[in-house]
């Protein structure tokens, strides 16, 4: 049984995602407490849990933890692709950049284009999908603030 | 003023940093309820989230989300290395490889080691460390769960 990622009956498997294609993975507006929540928990520096050393700093404020702002894009990818995608695992992450500070308010869009792929050489059902996602933040101007590409497994459709 | 990632006085200067040191991070067991409730927020894949769906599967169980895992990480590497540390941000991280499955209850040891450096082109008072970090499953074998290499800025002593 092939599922998608949130376990729905897929639509896209490894053949639909040609190279080129792009994806819009929606929109999220960064909220102040679950980004500090977040980082209290996980990633406790100054300039991301205390406030008044953020202002003093050439932050000028808080600002979120790089590993937030990874989890948020996260879950657009979810929404916007894996939900209806025929998506196994991921054996990891090639590159992660974080391009600009992201603040509470924030509004961020995400972004997912197919680079290439290719039929797995280990795990004959499965394809090999290379993928560049980007967060930008909204304003004027838009500004890139995370930049990620990586390899994510889908299962190829039966033959 | 040069505070350490926590803001305390640092006693580590990229001087200090050289390449082969390496750092414990540390040890943390995974709660199994903050697993779900990160993967509910930010991973909602049916593999992170739907016990039946899991169970049943190849994985025999929930397992956490990559992210969830990577957050795990980073907070050890805060405690034992960057609260001690004059270190700036990071501009991102170069490999992230899910090695394994993590489950709740597993006991995960975090490592870091120097790779090498050089003084920062552009920021004259900063140095760019590269640096290789391993989170391992305690059990009978060890099995490497993380693995990342990334880039961290901290500050150069004054000369």
């Amino acid at each position: 049984m092939t599922v998608s990622g949130t376990g729905a009956t897929p639509e896209w498997y490894y053949e639909d995602l040609v190279p080129g294609r792009r994806f819009d993975l929606g929109e999220t507006v960064v909220d102040g407490a679950e980004m500090l929540a977040y980082a209290r928990r996980f990633d406790p520096q100054w300039y991301h849990v205390d406030e008044r050393l953020a202002a003093d700093s050439e932050y000028g404020g808080l600002i979120a933890s790089g590993w937030y702002t990874a989890s948020l894009f996260m879950r657009g990818y979810v929404d916007h692709v894996l939900s209806r995608a025929a998506a196994a695992a991921s054996p990891g992450v090639e590159e992660l950049r974080w391009k600009a500070p992201v603040r509470a308010g924030d509004r961020l869009t995400g972004d997912l284009e197919v680079l290439d792929r290719a039929p797995s050489g280990t795990r004959p059902g499965l394809g090999t999908v290379h993928l560049a996602g980007t967060l930008t933040r909204r304003g004027d101007p838009d500004t890139v603030v995370l930049l990620l590409r990586f390899r994510g497994w889908f299962a190829r459709r039966a033959g």
